[in-house]
């Protein structure tokens, strides 16, 4: 078969109500297509005019160089969704990446989600000090400077707040944007002191099995850590996405949990203690604990489940009318490697597998990309993650059978958007 | 051997004047030590102090949530290196990466390096129009809007200035930090169109083999581009590192071509003329063209060369007395992936394998640690790269004596820095 009738056979759809091949755009960036082959994309606003006339920004130099640069006016717009903090409290809540604004895998530190307690501490890094004491043989207390002259590692890895994607469970479906359903997700480059290295430093007792981590805001927000995970892939992040981590992700030095729920990455570290039990903090009985349907909780569930969530076609962002679309999204598992993403366009009938953008990593957020040709009709589009372990992404249901409707934590199911005629994309359950 | 054989082993000298195996951090986290075993580390800045009394910051709720966050007002101090512009010029000149105060592969997009020629165009993306004309069956204008309904690809590349580390060939070192004499380099992740899409769209003429790309900047930026590379690799890029490029990098739409010098990936795109042969513009025959001992010139050099820098320690990062140290820096090639760094810390006489950080990407940064115990006295630390071609980065010497002292672009020779008795440390011929 040559290259051309393999491109004519990607035209032919996979799966129902329009889902093209993957590979329709990744042969050769369709360079081996004849002219026109394609037809359907120029249909677009793409125009056969007259050149553009020369703009006004052509017409004189332009603005100078900085030290530290700004966006573009023009992106204003492109902000996260800050929550109304409840009343009576003060700097607590969050904030939600706007996924449907962004593409690749990487959230720019600006925009990474935010989920606070107490607010936003002012940390002076020279002042700032992280004590390891407990169950050691050598109390240590650390500078930022000290901290600096350890050897680092970099992860290209995600942050998902335990409580993301709350609205799937409520009866109806929810109506907002998809950073606003599930933007309590982010994924950075993080660069950081391996935290085993510095629990040898103190020589970590035979006893000790798990470590109190408390942050330096004003909640002193604490969490308990298995040892094992500490000395797994726990990271003492110094840097996010190449500079210093933004005061909002725990600058100068946070804990970070590769896969784990967000609120167990302590931001603002500043003590360690090893103990032999869980601590049982405030942070992990009365939060972050999952009430089922019996009545017994669910304690320290810290891995995030495999799951995905498509942004583009998303609430807010118009279809044009019929045509071609790619269809795109994120998928993300804390157990480790995003294995295969299927895509519907047709409610669950029918599914066809996505292209994954490498270099797929683990613990990482995926981007995936299938083309889809939409034919002005109705139509409920969703996504479908499966693991390196296997573990394929429950539906809503399947979630709720498990359950119930009263945890608040570890929303992993399938949420559809229905695409309308009128061209308008709303949430809906599926 | 068991493991903690191994890890003793990994404390004897790999190469001279102190060099210790990429193993030393690597192996679980230094969780598989014994207690106290690296010991070294203790004597830092580290104290068995009582436990630090609780910080201001902690005793009042901290700042809110925000819509697009901002660095903490520590760093400020980290900035780009503005050169300042020639005399009689207005918004032309370079800034450069602070390298030596970034960690990891990503280079924040506020801290990339700039190259302007007339400053930069304040464009609004509803007005900007891109032309695809020449020898093509249907010329095409793109909106924005048309654009964004394309589909995408993401890559995390490096731009590299073809100027920088110009310095190198200076007859005397010059002072300077890592980012002034290398910092016309930095790394993203690029998300846009495959440019052979686009072309497809137009329908390039069998005789068009070279492509005029031309930016909407004041000085209407033109560069010759092979058809061959743009039908390759060559995007269309519109996201860098998650959201809308920066102004500075070419928003709304740059030509992104991987592995090549920086300024043939012409900012603010806004023409595209399919040709028979390059156009020989000023900007690739008064510049981008290397002047060799001959008298001849060297033109259309794309690809930029394998090379490497060490970014830590380096000059103004001040050492702090003889002890445990991670030589860390930064490799990449126009050519692939790095399949290998060595570090010297005698001056060149012997030689040892970094480690290199995951991901290891075509055309990307790669991030090299390996750790260094420094004895206080006088050391010449240098890198040295293997693409996976199996090209070596040269020596400053054989460098000089392929093309001379009057070439200024694509200098990738191997520089020192001399780390001095006093904690100082700076540049050196090696």
């Amino acid at each position: 078969m040559s290259q051309n009738q393999q491109i004519t056979s990607t035209l032919e759809p996979v799966a129902g109500n329009g889902l093209l091949h993957r590979r329709l755009f990744l042969t050769g960036g369709a360079a081996t297509l004849g002219a026109g082959a394609l037809g359907l994309l120029t249909a677009r606003h793409v125009t056969a005019a007259p050149p553009p006339e020369v703009p006004e920004w052509m017409k004189a130099p332009g603005a100078p160089l900085s030290g530290y640069g700004r966006r573009s006016r023009f992106e204003a717009g492109v902000q996260r969704y800050v929550a109304t903090p409840a009343a009576g409290t003060t700097g607590a809540g969050a904030s939600r990446t706007p996924l449907e604004r962004l593409n690749g895998m990487i959230t720019p530190n600006a925009l990474h989600f935010e989920r606070h307690h107490s607010g936003i501490p002012d940390i002076d890094p020279e002042q700032h000090r992280l004590l390891i004491h407990g169950l050691v043989e050598r109390p240590l207390v650390f500078s930022m400077d000290a901290l600096h002259r350890y050897p680092m590692v970099s992860r290209i890895q995600f942050l998902e707040c335990s409580g993301n994607s709350r609205t799937i469970i409520a009866a109806a479906p929810q109506s907002g944007t998809c950073g606003q359903l599930h933007g309590l997700l982010s994924c950075s480059e993080w660069t950081g002191i391996p935290l085993g290295v510095l629990l040898e430093e103190a020589g970590v007792d035979p006893q000790g099995r798990w470590l109190l981590m408390e942050g330096a805001d004003a909640a002193a927000m604490t969490r308990s850590v298995p040892l094992a995970k500490a000395m797994d892939d726990a990271l003492l992040a110094i840097y996010q996405n190449g500079e210093a981590l933004r005061p909002e992700q725990g600058y100068p030095v946070r804990l970070f949990l590769p896969g784990w729920e967000g609120n167990i990455s302590v931001k603002w570290l500043r003590r360690i203690a090893v103990t032999r039990e869980p601590t049982m903090t405030r942070d992990e009985t009365s939060k972050y604990t999952d009430l089922l349907p019996d009545g017994r909780s669910l304690m320290f569930t810290f891995e995030m489940g495999v799951k995905s969530v498509i942004t583009s076609p998303s609430p807010g962002l118009a279809m044009q009318g019929p045509g071609l679309y790619e269809i795109s999204g994120l998928a993300w598992s804390g157990a480790g490697r995003i294995r295969r993403v299927e895509i519907s366009a047709d409610g669950g009938e029918s599914w066809a597998e996505a292209a994954l953008t490498e270099p797929v990593l683990s613990k990482a957020l995926t981007r995936f990309r299938l083309p889809w040709r939409w034919d002005g009709g109705s139509a409920v589009i969703m996504s479908r993650a499966v693991d390196e372990t296997g573990t394929v992404q429950p539906t809503r249901e399947a979630l709720i059978a498990e359950k119930g409707t009263r945890f608040a934590y570890h929303i992993n199911g399938i949420e559809g958007w229905q695409v309308a005629a009128n061209n308008e994309v709303t949430n809906v359950h599926v």
